[in-house]
């Protein structure tokens, strides 16, 4: 209920999904005469959609700590639950970010051994796969050396599974590449993570630049929250600029309205290859579940590619992946632990 | 000397901006020698150009605490002390950034009351000039509240002065537009600059996120070294890729070539809007003197871009005009002391 768009898109979108794909079915959260409405209308649905009464409504604007007190009723709180309960295998919401991960942290609460869960986002990239994961695009603003860490490690298992590169090349987001530059918590975090490299199933490539997260020296960009909102979106900005330019260019002369036209089918293309709404979801790891946020503003389309998305990530159980990935990172520390206790 | 395309690419540049501009003349440093031979072949620097031998060269893998203590020899030393002692106006140099600014600071020194001199770049934009200010991107990676109030103070004189806007719009950078969001140094800072505004002949639109950094919300960006490096090189690289993905798009069908053919005028039109060679340099603000970083990689457009810059720079007097604003931006603080003093 909580996209801008409303619960139009969310329908036309998973019906677009249900044609797609015979494997999915859905429960949706909302008030029921509303949703029955327009469930009814799309006939790939019929007999896939189960609807959950659930009247209030997180709004855009709602601070998350409102929410967690008072948004029990409300259809964010009822979707994460079906995936706290099992009934689900992955939620799905266009809602407020803050508020999900909240409500996400709270009702699905952490998977042991992780101390700040992250926002993982697939990014345009030179990859051959045409595209790279980042992390954290904004569940905290802050992050010291072993949140940095943890970041890696579910990274890793993101793009694994998530993108099928069964060694991935993980990097660490810095100023420069040089080992001794930026800010002491990345020089450590980049200690931690050379080490847990081998251990880990992906290969470290040490510190990378802003420049490398639409690029192919990597697959998993490594970051704080802070840092990795700004980024994606200053790319999201700049690449919105350059496509209102060219528009621009193209209808300036008669001559250049009839190159629009022949160049009609490659600009498609290339606008199919960095469509935002085609990369829609951003996944929330490091949870007892997994929780895929699409934009707020997402159309039908993009509903969809982050319906698609959450169904790749549930049939690889993920959340399960991440799970054994951090215990196993953490056994070392327990064995550095008892063997300090046994030489006490 | 310090830059990709040595001596050569940089007597190119200047003599352009020769061409173009009769008001200019040049200091260069670097081995006499060498320099005479490049000099002598460009007829629009004759008599415009004086040579001081320089021996050494700062690379661009040299760390800057090596330079401050073996690098009196060098090009950039030589050239930063040639401001100094009131020979040249500005300084311009393509070698290493760290070096640069490590050394501007020693040599120059800081103006008074600044604590971190920053780096200030133009980024194209939605707004008017096609571009906005962004600092610092990299003269260092924290920045307190203080540091945050004093970028928002020099950027708002480099936007007068460079841009020839008389009443700029600060924007200070977050991962949200709500007061409540981000680090706690950012709220602080955001009250600061807000109470700074009316005195100090800008207007504050509060925090911006980064898709404001190409758009037309704001003029000037205010973030720390760290976050403002990692946005502008994602920016470039998500620029860039879009550019590169372009072209493919054109080469391929017969058809697509026709159409780039045709197409060839506008999208020139396009590439010089948003050319990074054109908007080359970036400034060191909070010095005794003018700096302009030009890129590393800069070819004679590029140089002849961060001349251009410089000339404008100087000829404003943007370092008296800062050293203006920030004493009275001081200027109440010390107001508060007495009156305590007086009171107590």
């Amino acid at each position: 209920m909580g996209g801008d768009r409303g619960p139009n898109a969310v329908v036309a979108g998973i019906a677009r999904s249900a044609k797609k794909n015979p494997d999915i079915a859905f429960i949706l959260h909302g008030p029921k005469a509303e949703l029955s409405r327009l469930v009814t209308r799309r006939k790939h649905l019929r007999g896939r959609c189960e609807i959950r009464d659930a009247t209030g409504v997180v709004r855009m604007e709602d601070k998350p700590s409102q929410v967690m007190r008072h948004g029990k009723d409300t259809s964010m709180w009822s979707a994460l639950d079906c995936v706290r309960d099992g009934e689900a295998t992955v939620a799905v919401s266009c809602g407020n970010t803050g508020a999900l991960m909240a409500l996400s942290m709270i009702r699905l609460r952490k998977i042991p051994g992780v101390n700040r869960p992250a926002i993982a986002v697939l990014w345009p990239s030179r990859n051959p796969s045409g595209f790279n994961v980042m992390l954290d695009v904004g569940a905290d603003v802050r992050a010291d050396e072993e949140d940095l860490l943890q970041y890696a490690i579910m990274g890793a298992s993101y793009a694994r599974n998530g993108m099928h590169l069964e060694r991935p090349r993980i990097g660490l987001l810095n100023v420069g590449t040089e080992e001794n530059k930026g800010r002491a918590e990345l020089k450590a975090a980049h200690d931690l993570i050379e080490q847990a490299a081998p251990g880990g199933g992906f290969d470290f490539v040490g510190f990378v630049e802003g420049g490398d997260i639409p690029g192919d020296s990597c697959d998993v960009i490594v970051t704080d929250g802070f840092t990795g909102n700004v980024a994606i979106k200053t790319g999201e900005g700049t690449a919105k600029l350059i496509g209102d330019l060219l528009k621009e260019a193209f209808k300036f002369s008669p001559l250049s309205r009839i190159a629009a036209l022949l160049a009609l089918t490659s600009m498609r293309r290339l606008q199919k290859r960095i469509d935002p709404r085609r990369v829609n979801g951003g996944v929330f790891l490091g949870l007892n579940g997994t929780v895929v946020k699409s934009h707020g503003s997402a159309d039908a389309t993009g509903v969809a590619a982050a319906v698609k998305l959450a169904f790749q990530l549930a049939q690889q159980d993920l959340t399960s992946k991440i799970r054994a990935r951090v215990a196993s990172a953490a056994i070392p520390e327990q064995d550095a632990a008892e063997e300090t206790k046994v030489a006490e």
